[in-house]
């Protein structure tokens, strides 16, 4: 299903957009399956919290079947390339935990400024599509966003080493107060399967989840082809250097390996 | 307004009770402004997040005249006194800031299993009854209770003393994750001016607050004279020894002071 055209506008208004039901039960769940046996692998992909708990874990579709077919999906592709009017490529790739009672803090930020500070980005013609593996409520730390602050381009940022275990280029408090003021905070939630993208520039963070309910995503980062990065800086497996367009799988090339997987299973 | 029947009951069965609009605009506004010069001051009262922001104020009520007016309201003192069918006195005393971008965790945690461990309070028979001096959202760190852990009576728990600047006897995950199965998680919101009371065995903690918005609570929490503490340890400011019956101030006590002030200040 392509984005309607109020769906365009919407997203180039308010910078972000929601997309629920786009994935089904057994697709999510057989992500869900993968997702925590790559948390359990002790490889430099998967980054931990200083709890010891997952934070995140990097280039998942390089080593896993399932989340291979995810980082193709056209339900996932194809929407950006609508938006962005070019083929796109894999920039970054995450699965972000936000661990049950132990999940940390993302402090306010804009992916772009990471991604034109640490990797040479020309421009902000990339963004995240992100797929909710659990349920996303109020209380587990969802995503908050200030809609339309991606209209403020690209904020003075401070590198962030100390507050978590991700560096990160974050936002200081008046530019933040500012822009809420202007825009407010939304916080999308939903079930699982659910598919929320925003811009590069739209600020964003998140708080810590002290609730027994994990709350994962994954981010795939596209960037247009023409956008690729000039000058990276952080490991490949963070910033990819494939710059060859995605060629989509089938529309239901996922449900079938989950399908396939249970056969195996009983 | 005494507490009508139907409400004692859903407090004896859920462990919490939200009234909302029980304060005024006049007599909020006071109370907030109050609240803030009170944190400006550099008193051994007054506590502080590692980041320096205020995390909460003790005994308010000895040394500030609006909160003295609030520390004897009958809106707060009625209703407690109604459940207990006794006199009670004031055992403790915190403006909580929650502070915006900054406001820390408080983890999962009964009250009276610090009333009871800290302070040698012999029974439950003391609780929290909270006003609200900001809106409380579901984004700016909200207090979260399971509902009906208060049957559970005194759990285990460790005395954590790293996690915030507030030493805190805290509940593990297993028991958290049992009890939230069973009863689940609300988060009460509403306007400043609302009132949270909840039983001191009743599980509940509070995630961080990165938004620009504050939220500062005010907890009075009252003992039943005849439970007053045996065995104090933490300071005089924190575990109160005066253990005579609250003598309830008039209904209009604190508005006239609201309204005198500001007539001062035109």
């Amino acid at each position: 299903m392509p984005l309607t055209s109020a769906q365009i506008a919407t997203f180039h208004r308010e910078g972000w957009l929601f997309l629920p039901e786009v994935f089904g039960e057994e697709e999510v769940e057989l992500l869900r399956e993968e997702a925590l046996s790559i948390y359990d692998e002790h490889r430099p992909e998967v980054w931990r919290e200083k709890s010891g708990a997952p934070r995140t874990a990097f280039a998942a579709h390089t080593y896993n079947e399932a989340f291979r077919l995810l980082g193709a999906h056209p339900r996932l592709i194809n929407p950006v390339e609508q938006i962005f009017g070019e083929h796109v490529y894999m920039h970054q790739y995450k699965i972000n935990a936000k661990s049950a009672f132990t999940g940390e803090v993302w402090q306010w930020h804009q992916d772009y400024g990471t991604w034109k500070r640490d990797d040479g980005m020309p421009e902000p013609k990339a963004m995240n599509i992100s797929v909710f593996l659990d349920e996303v409520m109020p209380i587990n730390g969802p995503l908050l966003l200030v809609p339309r602050s991606q209209t403020a381009g690209d904020l003075k940022a401070s590198h962030d080493t100390s507050t978590t275990s991700y560096p990160l280029w974050t936002l200081d408090e008046d530019t933040v107060t500012q822009l809420v003021e202007e825009g407010g905070i939304v916080a999308p939630i939903g079930r699982p399967g659910g598919v929320l993208l925003f811009h590069g520039n739209l600020v964003h963070g998140s708080a810590g989840n002290i609730t027994p309910f994990p709350r994962k995503i994954v981010y795939l980062t596209l960037n247009a082809v023409s956008n690729y990065i000039r000058t990276p800086t952080r490991p490949e497996f963070i910033a990819h250097r494939d710059f060859a367009p995605i060629v989509p799988v089938d529309d239901d090339a996922l449900m079938r390996l989950a399908r396939s997987h249970r056969q195996a299973a009983e």
